[in-house]
């Protein structure tokens, strides 16, 4: 690839462009605001000029709702050889450019799962897509040729590809990001209109359930707006086994002993299919996990302790998987809990113990 | 307080048995399994020889349906001038107590909000409560100096106490820990049931929300069953703001206008109320947080970038209140998000940028 145009010049859009520009491919920022793709190409991210050739990708950098008609305007004015887009839902679009006429062989869909709090060309970074996974989505007729060079657009902005269906991408974000969403959201409510001293009792397990909805109410509707019949369908499933988990509950509270039994072992098998589902998202790199264990660390609430627990656990050579930072209500020292793969955690505990470290 | 029985050396009476006798308590041990018993006092837990004067404290480490009967027979042999209990629910052993006939003039019950992976008087340590809430739960009559005892055993384990009627106590940790640990597991039902490629996609946000749900399901069936019915209420209350949710997005998939608008208003309404709950719990200290921000740092996949990270966030001299550790599927490089208060962020960012960290 060594042309494309940009049509938007937001947050996503922009990062793109600046991917794309440092790894020399000539770039031309279109926005309806021309302010917006002035500002993108002040930071470096392309030319505001139009080409002056056909080039060899444009990229629909638009809500959702825009990129059939965007799509199509582009396509009618023949501006370069393969087109995609980046919006994060992918029926919807793709729908749109069918029955906008679109030429959908050289059409791929796209989703790079990353984003950021702020939006607009200000708030670009060329690493933004940097290690997250960039869905690609092709219609049923999209040719091979298209797909490399969206392919091709993905490894530049440092990012892996994961091709799947457009209805099937929106269901697998709807399951990761939206339905988690909303359920934090709908426990946070309890909290909402809990009394001070009951929350005061919350712990990290709480905070851990609730934490993705601390985000942006009007950017959330806005995102559930764009998929919310397959949100919808998939809380209808929780809700199902809501119920079922309540009932399991109710006959666990039972004083006769059959009926508790039979509570038990619903409970028990609830508990058992959730664990299998959890350990399906644990670990990093998309992979399965090795298996992992966690390891405590008592810290002091004084300054140096994480940079001092760090560098002591770097001594012992293990890889840290991931970081949780516990503290409770009242609590002057906290437990760093480090998880690293089970055969390491021994010689992990040793080393930080050997630095005087209190670990569980 | 300078003497005290202790019933039952498994992971909590052993623990508080450590932390007392570590503060000159004379502590003697009773466990129905005498080899329990002689472990924890081999570890220096206190005595198994019984004392030949009244203690000044008894307390009933044992199961919660336990309770009851023990104190019953502790208080029949007049073992000690005060008597308190550490079960995880305090409604039930608190009715079998008056069931019983116990003085509940000498009694008290408690709840120390600490635990551990493992059972048993070998987990123990003498610092589990650090730094932990301690519920302690009076009786319509329990007399100022019992409760003064039990604050002194409190203090004397480090914990922070807290005191609320027993039905109280049932309601808040149903609410804080019993119902969130369903919540969490019902939610990774959906993942174990999900398709290998959707799950692929699984990043930071469903992964905090399902991270409890990988807990012990024999031990989650226990502590549920202990409380059944208190987290049954809680989850009906959840299953009518699901439903809520539900048909808030299914009018937000509406076509129609005004449909549409009434369905965004709901989940405004519904993401903002959420996130007024999810910041009751945010923070630590048990405080109303004063308002923290997120400072996202880049790192790489290699040793020593974690101790380096800590060692320059040390010099900005920002206290790091929570660390966050994000990799998205397929990643090589991550995200250390980590919260401060907000007025010291730009510092901290500044220092970062300094040492060449990629902050966002």
């Amino acid at each position: 690839m060594r042309s494309a145009v940009v049509v938007g010049t937001g947050l996503i859009g922009t990062s793109l462009a600046l991917a794309l520009s440092a790894k020399g491919v000539t770039v031309h920022l279109r926005d309806a605001d021309p302010i917006a793709a002035h500002t993108a190409a002040s930071l470096g991210a392309g030319s505001v000029e139009p080409p002056d050739a056909v080039v060899d990708l444009a990229v629909m950098a638009v809500p959702p709702a825009l990129v059939g008609t965007v799509l199509a305007d582009a396509q009618a004015e023949g501006v370069a050889r393969h087109y995609t887009d980046v919006a994060s839902v992918k029926r919807g679009p793709q729908d749109d450019a069918v029955a906008q006429g679109c030429d959908t062989v050289r059409y791929i869909g796209g989703h790079p799962m990353a984003g950021g709090e702020r939006s607009g060309p200000t708030a670009a970074r060329a690493d933004l897509f940097e290690g997250r996974a960039w869905v690609l989505t092709p219609t049923p007729d999209t040719a091979t040729e298209t797909l490399n060079t969206a392919l091709e657009l993905v490894v530049m902005c440092g990012a892996t590809p994961v091709v799947m269906g457009a209805a099937e991408h929106d269901r697998a974000v709807g399951l990761v990001s939206h339905a988690p969403h909303l359920v934090a959201a709908l426990f946070a409510l309890r909290l909402a209109r809990a009394e001070e001293r009951a929350v005061s009792l919350a712990g990290p397990g709480v905070r851990d359930l609730t934490r993705i909805a601390g985000g942006d109410p009007a950017l959330w509707t806005d995102i559930l707006s764009a998929n919310a019949g397959v949100v919808a369908d998939i809380l209808d499933e929780v809700a199902v086994d809501l119920d079922d988990a309540v009932a399991g509950l109710r006959a666990l509270a039972a004083t006769d002993d059959a009926k508790h039994a039979e509570g038990r072992r619903r409970m028990d098998l609830l508990l058992h299919e959730g664990r299998a589902g959890r350990k399906r998202v644990e670990g990093k790199h998309g992979t399965r996990p090795a298996r992992y264990r966690t390891v405590g660390v008592l810290v002091g609430d004084q300054p140096g302790q994480l940079a001092r627990l760090f560098a002591d656990a770097d001594r012992s050579g293990i890889n840290i998987e991931d970081i949780h930072l516990e503290h409770s209500a009242a609590q002057l020292t906290g437990v760093v809990r480090l998880s690293v793969e089970q055969r390491g955690a021994a010689t992990l505990e040793e080393t930080l113990r050997g630095q005087g470290w209190r670990v569980q």
